[in-house]
Formats: C-alpha cells, sequence, structure tokens
C-alpha cells in the first residue's frame, strides 16, 4: 500500500507541476517592479548624491525592521490608515508593513529613550494606494529621510531640512523647483477664525490637502456636501488658501484683523518669520514659497509643513508653473514619540523625506531620451585567450588579478573565439583585454590590448597588475 | 445633535488614546532588530567588503520587490515551505515575503527572457523560524546573492562562486573557515544504492541536511521512524555520510563498486573531479572539502551545493574542529528557471548566498570587547562660537562649507557655550573646530582648532575650505 501511495503522490506532484506551469502569471504583484541592472545604475546615482548630502550635514544612520506591531502603526496616519498592508495572522503577533520611516523612527527614539540625534534611513515603505507607475506611483517605494530629535532653540534644525531639500534637489539636477512652507497652527488658526468646529479640524485639513490634486470648487464640494461643513466657513477658507508669498505674506497675516487674535496662528507665523531669516542666511529664501494650502495628509505634523514640488519646463511662460508632483515634504511632528513614551515623555521632531521614485521616473526618461549609455558593470580588464586549449591558464590569471584586487573577468567556455571575447567587452564596457597566448606564456609576458583604440602591448607579467591599474585609474 | 455626537467623539478618542498610552508593547516584531548608527557602521563595513568582491567578479546588481504573489514561492522550499510569511487578503493578490534572493531570481530571469547573467543582489528576506537572536538568527535577514545564470562549460562558473565565497571569509578576516562542497546527484546516487525508494529522496535529503545540528542516532531514527525508511538504507546512508575528504575522496568513490555503476553519481562526481581542478588553479582547493553528510535543505538544487563555516578557534587542538553555523551557501539549480517560464525552457544557474547576521553577530562582539571606538558620523568641522549672539554668523559659514561640499555642523543653540561645542567634537570624532568671534569677524578670518591637539591658527575665510580639505584627507 505505502508503495502505490508513494506511486499516486508522485503522479499528483507531476500533474500538479504541470498545471502551475499553464496556469502561471508570471509578473511582480501589483504597483512593484523589479529594478534591471541600467535601472539599478541610475538608483545609485540617486542614492549617492542623497546620501553625500545627509552625511555632509553630519547625519547617522538607523535601520528598523520592514514590519511593526499593527498598534504600532495605528492612529497615526489618520484617512490613510486604510492604506496599510497587514500581514496574514498565522500565529503570533499582528504584524504590518511599514507606511512611511516616520513612526517606526519614534517608536525607536521612544524604545531607546533617544532624546537627541540626527539620523537617515533609506528603506522602502508600502501603500495599498493607487498605483501610477509611469508617474513613479508604486505600493512598494522608497524613501529617503533625514530628521532631527531632541529640544533646540526654535527652526534652527526646521531651516537645516529646507537647506536639505534645496541641496539635494538642485545636485540632482531636475530643473526648477518650488518648495511650498506652511504650519499646522496656522492652518488650525485659520479654521477656527473661519468657523470650522474643533471635531472637523483634521477632516477638512485632509481636504485641503487635495488641493493639489483637484480644484477648489471639488474641494469645498467635499468640505460642505460630504463633511458637513457650512458653506460660509468653507468660502471663508477658500479666500484664504489662496494666498502664497513670502516674508511678506507672513507681515501680512501677523497683521490680519482675525487671524492676528487667533494664539496658534500667531505662534505659527511668528516662527516662520524666523524661519525666513534662517532661511536667508543660508540664501534659499527665494524659493521657498509660504503656501495656505498646503496641508499634508498626515496625522502627525505640529508645526513646520513643507512640500517640494518640480516645475514643468513647458510652462515656463505660463503665469502659474505647474508642478509635475511632490518629490519630497516633511515637517515637524513634536508629539509622535510621546505617543509611544509609557509616561508620554515628548521628543521635538522635524524631518523630510525625499519621494525618490518620481525622481527615478525623471532621470530613467532623460537618460534613455539622451541614449547615454550606462554601464552596469566596473571590471577593468577581460582575461581572454587566442587560441584553443587555454581555459586553465585564464583561470590561473584571472584568479591571479581577482586576489590583486584587479576587477577581471573571463569568459565560462572552454574554447572562446577571440572575436567574442572581444564583443564581450565592447558589449559590456571592459576597457581592457588580456590574452594569454602559447607565445607569451614562453615569453614571460601578457599582451594588453586597449579596446577602444585597438592597441595592443606585451606586458611583463608581474608588471600587469600595476599597468592595469594605472590604466584604469580614475583622472 | 451633530454637535453632541462629536463632543462624545472627540471624548471617545481622548480615552483612547490615554488607554492605548498604558497598554502599549514598546517592542520590534519577534525576530527582528533595529539597527542603531553604531551597527549600520559594522555593517556598512561588511557589506563594502561583500559588494567589493562582487564587483570584482563583474557582477551586476538588481533589486526585486519584498513581496511576490503568493503562486510565485508555492512549491520551491520543500518543508520550508511553512515558514513564509503570507500577507493578509485585503481584496487583490494573494501575496507573500519572499523567503530567499533566489526564486525571485529565477522569476525575474523567466519574466524577461534572461537567459545569460552574472548578478548580485543584497537585500531582506523573512523566514517564520524559531528566532536564536544571540547567535545571528532572526525572522527578517539580509541576504547577499551572487549568481551567474546561462548555459556555460561545465563546473567554471561554480568554481568562480566557490572563490568568491573564499575571498569574502578571508576579506572579513573571521578566522578558519572551512567550505564543504558536494552534489545533488551523488546524494541521489547514494540513496538509490542504499535502496531509498524514489519517492523519499527528498524527504530523507531534509533528515541529512540535519546532521550539521543533530548526532546520526537521531537523524538515523528520523530516518526509520517517522520516514519509514528500512534501517538496512538508513544504516548504509550513515556510513557513506561520514566520509569527507579532497579529490582523493572523488577517486575513491569513482572507484566505489556500487556509486560508480549509478549514473547520476557518476556524473556528479566526474563534476566534482573538475571542480577540484579548477579550485587547485584558483589556490584553494586545500580548504575545499568534499562532504557526503552535506545536503541543503531547499528542494531546487541539482548539482554542486556547498556551504561555509566557520571554525571556533578554542578547538584549534581537537582533532574535528567544529562548526560555529553556516555562514555562506549555495549551489547549482538548473530547473528553477524552467518552472517559471510559461514553455519550460531551463536556464542553467549557479550561486552563492552570504549569511551576514552571523558575521555581524561575530564583527560586534569582536568591537564590543576591543572597545574601538567607531565613528558614526562623517563631520569634519564644527562650527563653534565663544561668544554669545552669533548664531547668524555660524548658520551663514556653516551653509558656506556645505555649499563647498564640506561636511560640517553647527549646535542648534542660539547660544552655546564653547565648552560644550568642543565636548560635541569630542563625544562624535569630529576633528577639526571652526570658531567664528567678533574679533575674527572683523579680521576676516575664522580660528582653526584641531580638537586632538588642541592648537588653534588663525585662516583667512577665503581659504578655509581649502584648510579643512587638506586636514581631513585621507593619507
Amino acid at each position: 500500500i505505502a508503495k502505490e501511495v508513494a506511486k499516486l503522490l508522485d503522479l499528483k506532484a507531476q500533474l500538479g507541476g504541470d498545471e502551475s506551469k499553464h496556469k502561471f502569471v508570471l509578473k511582480t504583484p501589483k504597483g512593484t517592479r523589479d529594478y534591471s541592472p541600467k535601472q539599478m545604475a541610475i538608483r545609485e546615482r540617486v542614492f549617492d548624491t542623497i546620501i553625500a548630502c545627509f552625511k555632509r550635514h553630519g547625519a547617522e544612520v538607523i535601520d528598523t525592521p520592514v514590519f511593526e506591531l499593527k498598534e504600532t502603526l495605528t492612529g497615526k496616519y489618520g484617512e490613510d490608515s486604510k492604506l496599510i498592508y497587514d500581514l496574514k495572522d498565522q500565529g503570533g503577533e499582528l504584524l504590518s508593513l511599514r507606511y512611511d520611516l516616520t513612526v517606526p523612527f519614534a517608536r525607536y527614539l521612544a524604545m531607546n529613550k533617544i532624546t537627541n540625534i540626527k539620523r537617515y534611513h533609506i528603506a522602502k515603505v508600502y501603500r495599498r494606494d493607487n498605483p501610477a507607475m509611469t508617474r513613479g506611483r508604486y505600493r512598494e517605494f522608497y524613501q529617503c529621510d533625514f530628521d532631527i530629535a531632541g529640544q533646540f532653540d526654535p527652526m534652527i534644525p526646521d531651516a537645516e531640512c529646507l537647506k536639505i531639500v534645496h541641496e539635494i534637489l538642485s545636485d540632482l539636477q531636475l530643473g526648477d523647483f518650488l518648495v511650498k512652507v506652511n504650519d499646522r497652527r496656522i492652518l488650525d488658526g485659520m479654521f477656527a477664525v473661519c468657523g470650522v468646529p474643533d471635531s472637523k479640524f483634521r477632516t477638512i485639513c485632509s481636504s485641503v490637502d487635495k488641493l493639489d490634486k483637484m480644484p477648489w470648487e471639488e474641494v469645498r464640494s467635499e468640505m460642505v456636501g460630504e463633511k458637513g461643513l457650512s458653506p460660509e466657513a468653507a468660502d471663508h477658507i477658500g479666500e484664504y488658501v489662496q494666498l502664497h508669498g513670502g516674508l511678506d505674506l507672513v507681515e501680512q497675516l501677523l497683521q490680519d484683523p482675525k487671524l492676528s487674535q487667533n494664539k496658534l496662528a500667531k505662534e505659527g507665523l511668528g516662527d516662520l518669520k524666523l524661519l525666513f531669516e534662517y532661511l536667508t542666511l543660508f540664501g534659499i529664501a527665494g524659493e521657498i514659497s509660504f503656501d495656505l494650502s498646503l496641508a499634508r495628509g498626515l496625522d502627525y505634523y505640529t508645526g513646520v509643513i513643507f512640500e517640494a514640488v518640480l516645475l514643468q519646463p513647458e510652462n515656463n511662460h505660463v503665469e502659474e508653473p505647474v508642478g509635475v508632483g511632490s518629490v519630497a515634504g516633511g515637517g515637524r511632528y513634536d508629539g509622535l514619540v510621546g505617543m509611544f513614551d509609557p509616561k508620554g515623555r515628548k521628543v521635538p521632531c522635524v524631518g523630510v523625506s525625499i519621494g525618490i521614485e518620481r525622481i527615478f521616473s525623471i532621470l530613467e526618461q532623460r537618460v534613455e531620451a539622451s541614449q547615454e549609455k550606462i554601464r552596469t558593470t566596473e571590471t577593468q580588464v577581460l582575461v581572454a585567450s587566442a587560441q584553443k586549449k587555454l581555459l586553465e591558464e585564464r583561470l590561473k590569471l584571472v584568479s591571479e588579478l581577482w586576489d590583486a584586487g584587479i576587477k577581471a573577468e573571463v569568459l565560462y567556455k572552454k574554447n572562446p573565439k577571440l572575436l567574442n571575447q572581444l564583443q564581450y567587452c565592447e558589449d559590456t564596457g571592459i576597457p581592457l583585454v588580456a590574452i594569454v597566448g602559447e607565445q607569451e606564456l614562453k615569453d614571460g609576458v601578457v599582451k594588453l590590448r586597449d579596446v577602444a583604440t585597438r592597441e595592443e602591448v606585451n606586458i611583463r607579467r608581474e608588471s600587469l597588475v600595476e599597468e592595469i591599474r594605472m590604466r584604469t585609474s580614475q583622472p
């Protein structure tokens, strides 16, 4: 019987195998993608630029797990919470994939009782959003976060975050951009003076946040229709949210008969004034716009908020530049760490997150358009042979080169044609070929060929490493 | 009524907030951990060493999503499949976290019809295993994979994978190590000549795989008791699996009256012989041991398999060195890509995976023991002031330095004490302090202080960047 069962099981396994072959869906999950070597080369360039900036500003680096206890994420994201990926309950803890790097950072600070740190964190986050992959909106995407935690004098860390956004977007040469700033306290003060009931502050704030994707009329009807706000209050908000400017607008609103009477708004405006002073010292005040329509979706912001958008070059001549979308955002969240601390002890934080998927999309399209050839390996030399039966000699030489720290390859064929070996160099951008042959072995030399110029010279074997190093060192 | 409801909701929210504060569990999920800046510094050193080796061997790099369609992972891992993390069904596709990087790689090759690539991939994988964190066994852990895909002459890529393991373990200076090799075909041939029924090959292979964690007697009783193998077959296996050696053992088994009659075993032994020839050319044959007890747990291997273990220095004098656990493993899997290809087209592959968590654990303990001071930032200079009311001047100078590419920091205080500023440099290892004061501003200079020697010199402001660069350039 056991034998028969085994046979049947085998048969079933075979059938299962064939079946799955037929109905197999060969894809990555919705909203995700692979990175090919070429895409990785572009991605690494972007990361290098961003990390260089974070290090220039003295940041340490940390890492956290890709998932957190579900309750860690609960109550932090407002209406966006429905976009969180949960793991299946397989026994044990209930887990969710991280939605951003900010909440895990706050959990990390509270858990380790850290009250003072400047750190960056580059990792993937997960949102069950509607993907729009051509525009760089994915369900799995990288965030590059820089945050400053600690009790400091007002607006100095906040100004540094804006300086960092400015440096990174400049360094990446993405064209013109605009950084919008606002303050949650100004928004809340504005809601109060417009007659929004306290309980509706957060949900009306979410509606304002949609102004970068919808016209005011639609946002207004959401406020009045879905959220039950009075038309008068909505119209009053409508007047404020079209305001944008610089230090002048801050000064103007500090004189606004209603706003200036509101304690929160006054605090926010006072801090923005200080912020603009520091931005002037940093030489970037001109590219920062105080914009009352900026709200940011997340619940946890408590003070300054900001967002950077790239401006489309096509719209150079149009009065109002059109953003192709947000590429960075952030703000102050002074209450988040306290939500995790058993005694509610607060650690003031401010930070910025660079959303690099859109930046990748832009740079990928640019590389595509320019037909720039991007190398995906760093190989300095291919070890080749012109005659047959030299596999062992090639393996011996390539091993010597590896041991000397030279980046070297060899074709995995017993008797490859020289032409194929040279073609491989052309295809992959390898600049040098080290050719061994019967004569070279006898003479104790290697023929070194420059792929671009086709020049060949015999190099003594003991000088080969030095010669390759010299020829491939960066100028 | 609406007002009352709003009030009640507010009240509930407040209550909920307080409640959650009390019962909050402040931890990372079971089997996972955060990386502190110090741990990250060690991690990056290890990654740098590994990536340098992969690039030295001409590898490209790819990336894949952290989750795959559940069916992509189904039927690839044998008995280990129960350790896969599934995502909750929230509507849409059924997803699982990747269990390794090999199956996603095979899916990537089939999906993009790639028949020829040498790539590395460094990313986290997920296993619902019993964690043993002090020994570096986690549920979320990094794998560093290098694989060669393509139809090539036998054993050349396989030998390169072993060379890579050898280079990385040597470069990391982890002490003595041993690389074991075997071949699935030899194992299957051995099972056949020992009288194991075909249908039990994989499950008996899983038992053999446990030999590095359990003594033979336990493995034997699992084979006979749980898996219904005849005691004679088990004893016969028991004789083979204690064999280990080098090329000599390969030659000996090629003469073995039973094994040499088995087609699969003969093929495997023939290839191992060739492998040892190439390993001799690479100068590493002495550290590679042909070990018939090596089985590897995963279903997808089809040919050469290997595993590297670190040897405990304490056991130097003992005959049989004891491994502290596997730090690298891999093998040939010629059938995996074909499982994904709609027409079953095969792409032969061989690869190696470096398991760096154990390596981290060892290096972390070593740093701890040596009390080596590890810098977690790269800041070159702190911009400081000796008198009050110079915040603006400090911000202006630090901004100039950032713009010139200097890694610089400033304390986020209006009027920090000079002593505190110097202490910050001591604590974080910043080598230089640029001090601005009333007199320096008047004279157009900055006082540059060397933290280690306490020497101070006035540098003209326009020469400051050059001076800092010169003083902090690596020798």
